[in-house]
Parts: structure tokens; C-alpha cells; sequence
């Protein structure tokens, strides 16, 4: 069969966030293996607005033309990605701000880019517990616009020790376990 | 005893937001019955950013001053407040991205301004339901930070058609159900 | 393909159960439309106990032959599923705590009989919301244990007036609604 | 002021239950420190069926004698009691079958029982993590009957080594935790 496309990207902005350097992780082991297409974007590129309606009807005649430009590529991508692998940290036990202010703005597209996509949920947090509790709740939204939610999810528990210099997972345990979740994620698109 | 010091704030930023003209029924009602000393105020004054650590830590040294100005202001009013009114749309059945994002960053503060604060939850919608099952997610990341949310919370469905031209409640049931939960709420607290 | 065997069973135990009666039209319409090998099963016929972990290991020895014959009789029937389709009630927002103690006896085999099933939700209910935020709240526990939950879910409201006397749906709306759902995710199970 | 009631309860049936246990070391606590007036009752000497409505209805004529006995108690005592502090296992990251089961018996009864009551939920585990995550899935059905529940939980992992022979729990900081969240609990509620 044709190459799986698959997009990732972080639930945060900040330029050495943890997440981020997860996706990257994700992207290099999926080509690396020739098991996907698998492309990163950092939502910080894509400068996406807090979501205010006004920015669509004051700005915007309905066409997509005038939402913001960094929403439309997004959009795009989304459309035609044939999967989702998505890392975000846990904030205050849940979805991060930024990850639902980008899935509300995804939503806002109609017909949807991003309902019946496979999303595989990660996340990477400097606490003892992985950010799993936070997953469970991003998880929702996301099956409500329509996404199949992989069951199983990886937290990675302090992370800020697990990656090297190069952005690398250095820890052996923890590489084998995202590694053997990445193939079982794409042998289940397969 | 003194007046209770309440805060009212709605989860969307657009000007004609229905969650605004709510909050702003909440505090007129509450000041008129002279039953707590309410304000509301408008996140889209805040000009909040999305979070981003890298604004704490680029601009920031670790003093609040380098904090959006924004969001410092949210903290003291947190802070100097005795309780909550919180009017959100639910957004993809959970909680809107702009009110997640506003907690994100009233989080950031040490010690905290919200821990321990009580939290009652409205929402006016569009749609048939009111937003009920999206203040059912929007409760979870305020209890992790330490609130005491209401158990009742209250919920507007076709709220377009609720609110006369001056931003009133004319819809009379809808009227008694909330002043009647703002009653409850305030004899709680007291 | 060979045909795909589907599994069916009601969250709620009383006779009349309007799940129970939302599970045998699946069956019927899954049947007559020749889409798949279905079977309901009517827990109160599996006479299963609230769990109880002194059961297993009073009456036990870790061999399956000792834990409730219900519970045996389950373990298989899940297992030689392809798919299950779930009707459950809303019971205070949530999961009923038939279908949590079903899922918890269920969950208590090794190799687990029901990772990697596909899950399809709905619900008959006679309030006015369909009983769709108890489904919310229902799919958590099926997904951590593996289970892949279809998104779409249907909630049908005021459910003592959709069925008639043979216990067949009445309301065409309704009734074209499931069939839908049920062609488009025996579909997407092919 | 007089003494507060406090009712616990485990949402576990075995006799050597982890959380039936913890239910009594938050008893002796209270007794001791005169802190409140507190009782502990063991689910399974209740012997609450699952929920059947056919056994209000077949049995029953709607009036509360024809319900179980045990089902009658609880009423009782949770109507009688002023808080109560709760101790449940996780099954499958959600609330455990019987506490959900115990809760759809308590609703039933009108007027509410359980509606206004304050609630601290706690969970042993033998996990890593404590059993918070199930405790987060617990809470919200209390939330929709009505109760306060309290915004800060304990959850005890690895607590088959935390109790020693006679049930008192041996590990120092563990025990530190809870009597200071005991207190504070208290507190908040005077």
C-alpha cells in the first residue's frame, strides 16, 4: 500500500519544550523505518490567535480566505494527513490551553479535516506520573469531533532527564516502549 | 457579615458573546439585591496570550513584572475575590480554549490566587443542550488547582433567543432558574 | 470477508429495559441486513455477582472454573466477538454501575478477552438529553483497557415513546439514525 | 458548635479490602482527636444487590419498605451523617463497579439524601499511582446528586506495605498526609 501520512505536533509553544523535541523523536523513527511519511509542524510557526469568532466575521466574509493564515495551513495539513500523533503536556491535570485553543480552531472548518482521522496521544512531563492524567481528559474533545483515539497512550515521566544534548531519548526502556507503541500504532492503520 | 467580593467572567472573547451578556446579568442581579459586591470583566481587555513559558522566561526573571500585564492583573482579582461566576461555551463537548488558556496562566502564580476559592459554572449555547457536558469538563482542571465547585451549575440552550436587545434575560423561566442558583450560591457561601 | 460477529448486551438488568430492547433491534436489523453474525445477551440471565475479589479467591485457585459460571460465560462470548455494541443507561451523569461491575469482572481475565475490541455505544433513555453524557463518562474504563470506542455515539431521548408494543422503534427519525450509524460502523469495521 | 457526623465507607467488597482498611485508620483518627463523630460501615455487610429497578417495582409499591434492607440502612445514615469520607479502589481508571452501584441505590430515594453533603474521597492502592486517576472518575457522579466534593484527594500507592498487621498504617509520611488532610477537611467544614 501507499505510504501512511502522518502529522505530529506539540501541545505547547515554548522553543525547548519537551514535547516538541517527543515529535521529533516520533518523526526521525517513523522515516528512519520507513514507516510513514511523518511530518512535524510547530504550532509556534503557525502564530495561531487565541479563538475569537469576531476575528472570522469581522475580518472574514465565511471564506476561508480571511482566517488566520496560520489555521488555513494547518487545516491543509490536517486534511491530508492520513493520521494524527499528538504530544502535549499536562496542565493542571488536563488539556493544555494552547492543544484546545488549536483544536477549536481545527473544528471551525466545515466539512471537518480532522473527523474519522487515528490519533496516538504522547506526552513527555517533567513530573513523576508522565502527564497520562492530563491525556485521558485531552482525549475527549477530540473523540467528540469525531477522531478514533488510539486506546493505548505513552507518558513519559521526567522527561527533562530522558532526552540528550541532540534531542535524542536516551533512556533505553523508555525508547523501546515509544518505539514498539509507533509500530503498533501503524500496524493497526495498516 | 460584609459584602462577599464575586467575580464573573465569560470563557469567549468575542464582543457579542452570550456568555458576556450573561455574566453581565449575574452582576447586575447580585448588585441590585445587594447579595455580594460583583463584577465582571472582560478577558478581550486582558489581551491574555496564549501560554508560553518562554514569555515567563525570555522576557521574565522570575519577578511577576514581566508577567503580561494582563495576566497580573487577573491574579489580583483572583486573588481579592471570595468567589467565582464562571460563564463558558462548550467547544467541542469540553471546555473552550480560551478559558483553559486563562487558567493555564492563573495557575503560574506561587502561591496561588484560586486554590481554595468557591466556583459556580454557567453557559449560555445555541444549540439544545445549553453546554452542560462542556462545564462537566471545564470543572476538572479548577478542581485540580484547589476550587470548590458547585455541584449545581446552569446551562442556556438556544440562548440566542434568550437575551432582549439590551443584553436582559426575557425568557422569564430562565430568568427565575438563574437568579434563583445565584440565590443558593450566595447563601451557600455565607 | 467472513462474516463479522458482533456482540450486544444491555447495561441495566430490570425486564422491561429499554436497552435491552434498543440491543434486539440492532440484532434484528445487523441480521436481516445480513451486515453481521450478531447476538444479544441479557446480563440478568448471567446471574453475575458485584465483584468481590474474595470470590475468586475464596471460592478460587486462580483456574477460571471457579470464578461465577456468568462471568465464564461472558469471558467467551467477548472474546469470540469481533466487535461489541453497548446500550447503556445514564445513571447520575454516569456510567451504571451494572455495566462498571460487567466491565470490572470482564477485565479480570488474562489475557484480557476484550483489548483491541471495537465498541459502539448508545443509549435509550426516557429523559430528554438521550443519556449521551453518561456515555461520555462510560467509555473511560472500555478504553483503558483497551478497547478501540467508536466516536459517534446515539443517545436516544424519551425512549418509552420510541418503542412499540413488540418492542420495535416507531419513530422513523430514530430508527434511520441507528441504521445509519450501525451500516457505517459495521463499514468501518470491514 | 456540636460535633460533626461523619459516615465512611470502602468501595470494595473483600474482607481484607486495602481501602476498607484505610476507612478505619480515618475513624480511629477522628474518634481520637475528638475531630468528629465518625462510623465506618462495611459495604458487604449491607449485601446491596446490583441495581434492578424491577425489585423496587416487583417487590415494591414505592414505598421504601419493600426495598433491600441494606439499601434502606444506608439512607439512613448517609441522611443522618453531616460528611462523608470515602475510600475506593480504581478498577480500570474509573470509579470501582460497587461504589457506582452503592451511589444508583443512595439516588433513588426522594428526597435526596446525599444532595448538599460534603465529600473527601481517598483511595489505596497497590499501583504506583495511588488510584487518583480512578478517583477523578469517581467524583463526578457525587458532583451530579448534588454533593460538594472536596477539592484535594489522597490516593496511597503501593499500600499493601503501608498497613502493618493490625491495619495502622506503618509509613510515616503516608500517615502524616492524611491526618493533615483529615484536619483540614474538618476545618473546612466547620
Amino acid at each position: 500500500m501507499d505510504e501512511m501520512k502522518i502529522l505530529t505536533f506539540a501541545g505547547s509553544l515554548r522553543k525547548e519544550s519537551l514535547n516538541k523535541k517527543l515529535c521529533q523523536q516520533v518523526v526521525n523513527f517513523l522515516q528512519a523505518q520507513k514507516l510513514a511519511d511523518a511530518e512535524w509542524i510547530d504550532l509556534r510557526d503557525l502564530e495561531i490567535p487565541l479563538y475569537d469568532e469576531d476575528i472570522e466575521s469581522t475580518h472574514g466574509d465565511g471564506t476561508p480566505a480571511l482566517v488566520p493564515i496560520g489555521v488555513q495551513k494547518l487545516w491543509t495539513q490536517v486534511q491530508e494527513a492520513d493520521a494524527l500523533i499528538l504530544a502535549s503536556p499536562e496542565y493542571n491535570g488536563a488539556i493544555s490551553g494552547v492543544m484546545k485553543n488549536t483544536l477549536d480552531w481545527i473544528s471551525r472548518k466545515k466539512p471537518s479535516p480532522i473527523a474519522g482521522k487515528h490519533v496516538l496521544f504522547l506526552a513527555a512531563s517533567q513530573g513523576a506520573l508522565g502527564g497520562v492524567r492530563g491525556l485521558w481528559h485531552t482525549r475527549v474533545p477530540f473523540e467528540a469531533v469525531g477522531c478514533h483515539v488510539y486506546p493505548e497512550m505513552l507518558g513519559i515521566p521526567q522527561a527533562h532527564q530522558v532526552f540528550d544534548g541532540d534531542g535524542k531519548i536516551k533512556d533505553e526502556v523508555t525508547k523501546q516502549r515509544l518505539e514498539k507503541l509507533l509500530q503498533n500504532f501503524v500496524h493497526f492503520l495498516q
